[in-house]
């Protein structure tokens, strides 16, 4: 929209010069000369649940009789266009915006009226179709913006991110199984512990990935309360009661999504909870992603100086100086999202804490974390499944190695001789960097009962 | 234990004095002279439940023929004494102590071999009871640590975190209904906003207490998995198979509680995320907390320069230097440790992301900083009800007086005037301090119907 | 570059297919295959600072006799229109990418080497210009990634940051000489306490920004160091030890800003303490602009149900439905910024965690968020001094309103009466809803003395 | 003070019983009544801080000729008991208490009255010394309790936790100078980089910790600042001018520290900058430690399945389960005081979001939480110094196997080779499992010049 004309519109505030073309009006135009902060908008998901909760709600106040069928048709075809995307480069307001989301909601307000008048044009006589008045009907920006944000971030979750993270589940235990007879050496505290199947290992990775999913699962169902008719503050007033049933059944059917009115209007209103919510349920996936990648780099570390007990597919070339390097480049981007997910948190939350009476008016900062969140998350987990786990090769011959020479083997002795006498020949070995085995020859105690009580494969 | 006469111990590092009284051992006094850090200890809640686990095990391991009848019934005996807080002198370690809590684990296992090595006395040709190869037999610090967290965690969730938050939401709910006839003006972004009742802003508070008890009360659930059985690793190695099951029953039907065994062992030993779980919950109520305090705050501020359109009750005087003064104290107290939860938070999740293979060596400072976390929540929680929330009392007359004044019913017109034309008139009293009703007189535009449009009781 | 051929290239891992057009080559392309995450690149403030690296080296490099003239000289020219911003559509990678950012400093080895080549092309017979041997010559990207990054963050502190942070500064304290004679409550724990002058509020808040301007500016210092010539582990191996001096006066010369060698070039490999610094400049920024945001929303307050005690500028209509609502919106889009920031300073401290041995290879999540903080409350800084701060308009009349109410008066009677006395006056007077007069007048209390007491300009 | 006797006394919310021998009042009783919530009470250094500032302004008080000589010398020489400890088990007041900390200002308010009515007993006929109108004369909770805070945690910072943080840097010092000659393979990404001296890793380690000594010596200035005077909203009122300076003179000459007047007394007032500054100093300490320890911890595994190439002092055993075992049990709790102290952070600086006006009522949590931090970070350090450090001894053998086998030796071929020759040579290596010298040799590329390039002492 460079090198434009210009129109003029007027609003409360007085006049104000817009381009020609823009379907936006003057609320948005007034926005966007204020807040110039970081150049990102809100995403495609959340234009289009936007232009779904337009749609809807001009369909249920036709239904109530609210709303002439002239107009409410034109508004449902501008913002079925909105849907499907044909405006996204007319809703152009940074998401570091007016409090609780209210240019936002204008810029859909505007942009749905301007091209619904449009759509109306010479077919009828209802003249110019109102923003406020006409596709804003019933409604609030209080009780549309975070149904938007609700409506997208279930649509992102459902559809993306619990699809991805069954894909690692998956991934994992395909991998517990291939494993299954790698013996190695545990470590815990990094230091020597009794042998594990490197199986074991990822049946653990792929258990700690199962509660995650089940806890951002869970805590989805919070976001499918929607609290439409809430308007401004919660207390529907005049609003016909048959309003908020009837446009969340027209969104649910929509979606295919059993979304609901809240159980307690007030809270919905006064909190942003469910975002909340699930946010810290990524944030536990992101705390056990660290874990679990670190853990991977750490047996894949090497080639000749680390454990090398795995090894991980090589994407790219890993430096720039160190020819023929190949590093853990995947696994290290997907911890760095894990940061980003933990910072996400804590914004979320300290934007929640700043609720105020009957609304929380942190909601753009909320909506843009979290969407965002859930965005380079389900990419992130996605990457890590086709990119990395899923080509994961065991070195077993290492694993054998490690898990011959650890000293913990001689746990197996303490119910033979008892702890403290086992204590001593664990750590004579150690001191004399011998093995368990040559200690006890040594001693003359090695005996076959004491043999098998060394044998590895006793552990497991 | 002051000014006392000392013994002399032996362990695999060699000789240690230790007070002549102490029930505790070598390793417990090495780990008490290294660790001089915060001077506090784990609470009465947590080595009760490192007695319980010593009890049950003990029990478990005789019915499984590994422990003698004697020694087994000396340890119970001594373990019971634990339960019941009798040697909680001897449990001297820091909270901030070696890596998954050994020294706790060796705390327990040296007090109650020492005891039940007393009480076998003479009795008993069992000789000195071991407070590895007898206490801890069939367990290691990383399954009974995490296990007695739990434990310690559940009692102290549901017999007092969750009973007080139910009192809090009654006591909300309470004031809700008393307060169903107040009627006010709501206010967004701290502005004027259409009526609202004084009952619906309680009951929304209400709402949100509620949901929060309800995550607290689902999170709990990850915190009945007791991972007995998994000792060092999660392999059970040559550990009988019924001794899970076996351990966890009696631990059940001890305390009344469902507890059972892990879904996946080795995700357990892997990391805590149980309590990372729970505490994530505990950081939802807090942020909710912060906002329903901070805005009973904002709703008593005065007595003459604030809203005061509710009184709390009194408590303390308030001010060293302005006589007379009484301040929202309890509600500032609550606020405050809502602040320490959200820093606990953030403790227990940094101690989650550093968990490496089999275990997750920060145990200790995640046990700490949740059993305190719930501690000092549920005791604020149950302060707030009883001192603040049950007292409250509604100024009617001063909640009716802002109600009236508020420029928010203009909201009333946009449907008989339209958005554009109610908004100059509310713009228009707002410049020139006027009420609604005496610029829309001076238009001559009062009429019945708008006079109705402006009636407080019609938007609620 | 849509529909566009492709070329082939070769590297070691094996054949890959490039845009014909792409001056990037086979590592880029790589990264771009591999990194699908977020849709976010870094920032022209980055890409030109990889671009005056480069110059810069190439430079040295010549001199000292390393680098053939004619390539050098192409290197530079190449580098110069990266400097520009000629190439930046050729700067492809996602932010999250492979740890350390050895994908983005081989797209602009790779971009500077193909056009390079290019430049260089039938003038001479240097042949192809390598992106590794010739572009990266002396340096890695364990040197070079950092050093970016901190010149990127001086500039955009020392040019954008500060100098906003000192027109909020100059603009409070202007507010504060204009408010100098406005009387008003004091306030503390939102309950009325002595007089105050609003000046004096706004001389408290412009000294905060003052300390928050002085410690960014402190803490950047730290920025200054760049640690070129550290090249992979901060070995210099056989590099000419003139090198680092020699390319670091290079920028400092280009830059004017005086960087400087690190003091200890292993900090500088092993952490990214610089932008941690300066990110916790930042987020005590961020606390302290809550703070006087949500003051001057609370101050602002109304236009009826409020304190009103200012007036903030009118940006745009504050509700789409409540007409004629105008919101603080400006106060809460800062408030919204700094949510982001202590997001993401949690997010660079996590990162900050993750350092192991040599490098810490979180670098471009660090990088990131790090930018984009300085970037985002640059913007919301300057935003809120030109369309809020400047145009605060206090209202004397309510300011001596509710000074003249208060019962924090009853203080001056201390001094008098003694507390207890005094405060069994003021208690009465809240209790009656009397004012202290006319309980002292009751009490045939009232003496000129008394009066004097009382007089709220005594308490300044 | 058990099954004690109690005496009444009276206040203005009315009569209240009171432990006969308690020397706290009526206002302390009703906050140890309200605030049942830790069982913590601020530490002997606050207190200690209390009776300083108690002290020094009776002192100023006499001089400034308003408090008669016999009331002001009893309230010296009871405040000098109290900073001797005499009366601690009279500071009864939870952590969690009153907004701004009154009941703590109270409770020593109280003490020192009723103490000092004591001394001045038969001796003078002042009767009762007042808690507000003498001991607290010319002083406000808002002023005192923040100058307490900072005169304890100057006290402990300069006193402790500097001195704690010097050692850890010279120890590391030493350590770097005695590891020298230890030449190694550097790790980057947890895979073979180019040689490195295990000197320099540690000379890295000890220049982090001498930034972060830096950064907290630095922001520990903002702590000198004593707003005293500032009473309860920074307004002087008809306070002596000659108070402040006097005062502060006063605890500066006793404390041997030079404390000052704040530069902005109405900043001083409204946040708490100071503790807020140091607390991320601290957290830039902790950040740093994370990774120092997790880095020791690495290069300590082992003793057979890890890297092995230093060892740590031996200082308790490690595990109750597997016998010989010795983890680094040191490194870890300092881990863990860092998860704490990164929670702490996030406490105060929360607490600092939720400044109002004229005050910051959170000072009690801000307080706590900081100066458990600095009690805490000042132990763990100087454990680890002594316990861990210290002792830490080099495997030189280990070293040079690893260092010898790294294939990152590669690197030294590329000036000779060119980077993608290298990097054949590099890959082939590795696939094939053979040294570089190996592949080298079949190729028949093996010449001095590449054996020289090839030696690790070249890299250094």
């Amino acid at each position: 929209m460079s090198s434009q004309n210009y129109r003029t519109e007027k609003d409360p505030l007085g006049k104000i010069p817009l381009p020609e073309k823009a379907y936006y009006g003057s609320q948005t135009q007034r926005a966007l000369d204020n807040f110039q902060i970081s150049g990102r908008r809100f995403p495609r998901s959340f234009i289009k649940a936007q232009g779904i909760i337009k749609a809807a709600a001009a369909k249920t106040n036709m239904e109530l009789g609210l709303l002439p069928d002239a107009v409410g048709q034109a508004i449902i075809t501008a913002s079925e266009e909105v849907i499907e995307g044909k405006w996204d480069e007319h809703f152009v307001i940074d998401v570091y915006q007016a409090g609780a989301g209210t240019s936002q909601n204008m810029n859909a307000n505007e942009v749905i009226a301007n091209r619904a008048s449009e759509i109306a044009g010479g077919a009828t006589d209802t003249g110019r179709i109102h923003p406020n008045d006409h596709v804003n009907m019933s409604q609030s920006t209080n009780d549309t913006f975070p149904s938007a944000l609700n409506i997208a971030a279930v649509e992102n979750i459902v559809h993306g991110l619990l699809p991805a993270l069954f894909e690692l589940q998956q991934s994992l235990e395909k991998k517990s199984e291939e494993f299954k007879d790698v013996l190695k050496s545990g470590r815990t505290h990094l230091h020597d512990a009794i042998p594990i199947r490197l199986g074991q290992e990822f049946y653990g990775y792929a258990g700690t990935i199962k509660e995650c999913y089940e806890q951002i699962n869970r805590t989805t169902d919070a976001l499918y309360e929607l609290g439409l008719g809430g308007k401004a503050i919660g207390t529907l007033g005049n609003l016909d009661p048959n309003y908020p049933p009837k446009i969340i059944k027209e969104i649910s059917s929509r979606t295919n999504l059993p979304f609901r009115e809240p159980e307690n209007m007030f809270s919905f209103m006064q909190n942003r909870n469910a975002p909340i919510r699930v946010m810290m349920a990524m944030k536990e996936l992101a705390v056990h992603l660290i874990k679990i990648t670190s853990d991977l780099r750490l047996l894949s570390s090497g080639p000749r100086t680390g454990l090398e007990e795995i090894t991980l597919p090589s994407v790219q070339p890993g430096s720039t100086i160190m020819p023929g390097k190949v590093n853990p480049a995947i696994l290290e981007m997907t911890h760095m999202v894990c940061c980003q997910i933990i910072g996400a948190e804590a914004s979320v939350t300290t934007a929640g804490t700043a609720s105020q009476l009957e609304i929380n008016v942190m909601m753009p900062v909320i909506a843009h974390t979290f969407l965002d969140s859930i965005e380079i998350l389900t990419n992130a987990v996605a990457t890590l499944v086709e990119k990395c786990i899923a080509g994961i090769q065991a070195n077993e011959d290492t694993c054998n190695h490690w898990m011959e020479a650890s000293l913990a083997l001689v746990t197996g002795l303490s119910p033979i001789l008892g702890y403290d006498k086992a204590s001593q020949i664990g750590m004579q070995a150690d001191e004399e960097k011998k093995t368990l085995k040559q200690v006890l020859e040594e001693k003359g105690m090695l005996s076959k009962k004491i043999e098998k009580a060394l044998d590895p494969k006793g552990f497991i």
